[in-house]
Formats: structure tokens, C-alpha cells, sequence
């Protein structure tokens, strides 16, 4: 448990940074039971999840943590809060989101068993 | 699991509603393993989490939800990513916050496992 924050920590690295440079690369950090509900839609399972990911209608795309928040589960897995700022080919600006990661951990490494993707906008 | 939907409603309604108008009576919702990251600031157990809670530096407190996305998880716990707006004293404008939840089911009722609140900030 000591170290979920350095878990934490290099599991986003390598997300984004795979996000960012080869989206179906992704897969493997999925499982069947796996959720991911992004901008409210909800899928279950890796294949489903790189299809909904490799799908979304941009390019380019830059993911910029602005903040992260790992907590320890008493099952051995880690709950993770990302804020952050994405740029998706060429806008001019980030868009903000927040990000859920529920990790768990499967022979040694961790997949990722809950994913909640959310844009969010200024309050008016 | 079907119902996770429902329990998140009902969750976050009264969750923001009793802190809005009964901070200390938030302390029913904890346990002793919970964890609260308040603003990167961690917390363990339900006296500290409410003390926490109780001494935050404001008396007035409006949530108002904005977005909210459960998840079921195999272990019967429900992970749950609100988007909202806080308004607090007589500040002229809301402060943009995301929140998880992770809620845990305990003798026909739920606690809170897991806590994370975080204030965002519009990006440059």
C-alpha cells in the first residue's frame, strides 16, 4: 500500500502518453469486466472500450495533468482523481476534464477496472 | 447492480443536502477505514474526515450538481464522479469542483469508502 502514489504516478505517465501517441495500445491496460463511461456513455469490456477510444473524432491529441489525487483500497487497489487540460488537434484551447481510475492489481501490475472521462466547462 | 443508478442519486442528493445545512451529521456516512482527500489533504477515519468537514473556513455552503456518472463495481461498492459548483458566504461566484465517491454497501445501507474533492480551475 506504501507505494500506490508511485504506482499512481507511473500508471498516468504511461496513459496519457500512450493515449497521446497510440490510443490502441491502450488495450492492454483493459480487461473484460472492465467500465469505462465517457462523457456519460457507458462500455464494458477492453475490446469495446479501444473501439469507443480509438473512435473519438480527433487526431491529435495532448493530455496536460494538472492535478492528481491517489487514495489505497483495502482490496489492494487505487483510486485515482486526474484533473487536467486537453488539446485535440487544432483548438486553440485545453479543454477541461476530469478523470476517474479505478486500478486493481493482476499478477504483478494493475489494469484498470473503473474509467470516468468528464468534461467540464466554466460555471456560469 | 442494477439499482447503482438509483443509490447514486439518493446518495448524492442527501450527501450535499445534510452538508449544506448539517455538516456534523455527515459523520453516519463515514467509517473508520474511510479516506477523505480534501484539496490534496489527506484524512482517515470518520471523526477526522468530520472534523475536517466541521472546520472548513466557511458557514454558508451551496453544492449545486452539475454532472454525476456511477459505476458498478464487482464487489458490490459503487464509484460514483460528480462535476459541480460550490457557492460559499457571499462569494459572487460559484467554485468549480470534482468529487468521487467510492460507496460501499453495509447492512442495506452504504458508506462512503472513499472521498475526493477537488476545486478546478479554468486553464490558460
Amino acid at each position: 500500500m506504501a507505494n500506490y502514489e508511485a504506482v499512481a504516478n507511473q500508471f498516468i505517465e504511461f496513459y496519457y502518453n500512450t493515449f497521446d501517441t497510440n490510443r490502441q495500445g491502450l488495450i492492454s491496460l483493459y480487461r473484460g469486466t472492465s467500465l469505462l463511461t465517457f462523457e456519460s456513455a457507458q462500455t464494458q469490456g477492453d475490446k469495446d472500450i479501444i473501439e469507443k477510444l480509438v473512435s473519438l473524432p480527433f487526431q491529435k491529441v495532448i493530455h496536460k495533468v494538472v492535478t492528481q489525487d491517489a487514495q489505497p483500497m483495502s482490496n489492494g487497489g487505487i483510486v485515482v482523481l486526474v484533473t487536467g487540460g486537453l488539446m485535440v488537434d487544432d483548438s486553440p484551447a485545453p479543454l477541461a476534464y476530469s478523470q476517474i481510475f479505478v486500478l486493481q492489481p493482476d499478477g504483478g501490475s494493475y489494469y484498470v477496472a473503473h474509467d470516468t472521462f468528464k468534461l467540464t466547462y466554466p460555471l456560469v
